[in-house]
């Protein structure tokens, strides 16, 4: 339901806190199918139905990895919130993620500036490439993938429908592809809604919480579409409690990405190190490390309640059937 | 499309083969959803659609294993024909299956008289109990199952919409529930719309291989509606090529379940033990193993042709969305 209608005006001046927000830089998610398609298209890699319906099977084929046990959605769960719901990443051998890297999700990741906790990537298809290469992760070679897809007729076939008859089946296009299905997994929200100007789609605590998240300053790094992905924060200055820290140390400059709003009730546990279950702590501990402010417990429900209008609307997602492996394809090496 | 029309007499007197298919113990899966789920429903267990929507979300949430990171559907993938399609089963802590026992697929699973390779359980709702608490699985216990469901309000006000407002939330009621939604996973064919009377539904060479499939002798044991899962074989004699037989004994009298030719182009590795992997040479072993015969490469390629009939119309499964974990959930632990 896109609310753009005569109403829209009306609603917008009966909601000041919508200007607010605007001007904090929140931003709304269309629910219009060819709005969202506009929006999350870019150049080099345009939104087909052809690609799509393909890069989801990519995306749940865990013969793209070296063991055939591990998809794209073992890590980035879309049952979950889009990530696996653990403190670590864990991968190939049972590997936890060596950095005690938490993952993100993949909802709304197309909203993002740069991909990854340190914004090493600048779109999902670039990242795509990495954790299926990664051995903590999928342990796969651009050779194994391309082997993987091309023994399979039905995935070639899929291909040649996709990018036309003499298409290269080589690593790129098969991380393109997973990124094009990406691209689509936006989940607008209640808050939207507000923002689209339907001032009822709040209620009075969600609004006051809104406020209170923009007047204690948590929109200046969570700001965007995605209520973060926009840049690099302070990230990783040692003073976070509960923390495995690993050896991570944020960028170049030592920062750490501002992660989306976003779906945050489902993903849980929170920061890049997964160092937090609950909520309401993270809210209080981003306060007193990113704000240097002490919240009250007040303060924080209310931030809470508003955090909880951004609980998205899921894609329909079509479980895939995936092609039978053929003689030539790789067999699955779980060492 | 359920082929039951005045037409079917016309068909079925049009095809000798669907008689003797019929007379060696081949039978139908119907298509219309209200003969399946009479087929398929038990009197303790009954089929309503809240079981089953709740079933499916069960079916697919890691967090009923220890880890967090094992879902009934990582071994049991209904996007690869319902099995893992790696030799032997991996879980927890990427331990394979100590016996070097390959994952049976789920799908029809519901026509086998009794579960697991050794038959030792009688229907679904008891094997559903056993690899959520297998260590090398999903290295639950009864208790952390139904800690982590009743942690979760969503789960609870599911159940109690399935079972009514009283229902005692047990580990039974939770196994029961994906039993119930396993029960919907049937793949009807056009075998079986062959043998519903369609005679034009296989082709001469098709059909030439249900012939030799009978006169060799395979319809002995793989039989009834699944073709397979009626009855416990001759199994490990120790004649096995390509195996790595690990310890299993079968059952007390040394015997092995026949499995399910249904969709078995998309469950290869072939044998209790994931020992084969090109489905021709796994129909020759059979002859030489089962029933002590030289079959030809043409007699093996005829019968592969009719195997190829098997291949299902897959159920249309929605992707769930999991209820979000709450502070009561058990945390992960992948140790």
């Amino acid at each position: 339901m896109l609310v753009i209608s005569t109403l829209t005006a009306v609603s917008l001046m009966a909601s000041p806190l919508v200007k607010t927000a605007k001007d904090a830089g929140l931003v709304a998610i269309p629910e219009s199918q060819s709005v969202l398609l506009r929006l999350t298209d870019n150049v080099r890699n345009s939104i087909t139905a052809e690609k799509v319906a393909l890069g989801k099977q990519l995306y749940f084929d865990p013969r793209l990895s070296k063991s055939a046990l591990i998809s794209c959605n073992t890590c980035h769960n879309l049952a979950e919130g889009g990530d696996d719901g653990v403190s670590a990443a864990i991968g190939h051998n049972w590997t936890a993620n060596p950095h005690h890297l938490n993952s993100p999700t993949v909802l709304n990741a197309v909203f993002f500036s740069s991909q990854f906790w340190d914004g090493r990537d600048p779109d999902l298809e670039k990242q795509a490439q990495g954790p299926i290469q990664a051995h903590p992760e999928m342990a796969a070679t651009k050779e194994h993938v391309v082997a993987t897809v091309t023994s399979m007729p039905e995935y070639v076939r899929s291909f040649k429908m996709a990018y036309g008859k003499d298409v290269k089946i080589d690593f790129e296009k098969v991380t393109d592809t997973i990124a094009t299905f990406e691209r689509t997994l936006v989940t607008p929200s209640k808050f939207d809604d507000f923002l689209n100007g339907c001032s009822g789609a709040l209620n009075k605590e969600e609004k006051e919480g809104l406020k209170t998240f923009i007047d204690k300053g948590c929109a200046t790094c969570h700001n965007g579409v995605a209520l973060g992905g926009e840049m690099q924060a302070f990230g990783i200055t040692g003073k976070y409690k509960h923390a495995d820290l690993g050896d991570f140390k944020g960028d170049k400059n030592g920062l750490v990405k501002v992660p989306t709003l976003r779906n945050i009730t489902k993903t849980a546990p929170y920061y890049h190190n997964g160092g937090i279950w609950s909520l309401k702590e993270a809210i209080v501990e981003m306060g007193r490390i990113q704000l240097g402010i002490k919240l009250s417990d007040k303060e924080a429900s209310s931030i809470e309640a508003f955090l909880k209008t951004l609980d998205g609307r899921m894609p329909h997602i079509t479980y895939p059937t995936l092609p039978a492996s053929t003689a030539t394809t790789p067999r699955p090496d779980a060492n």
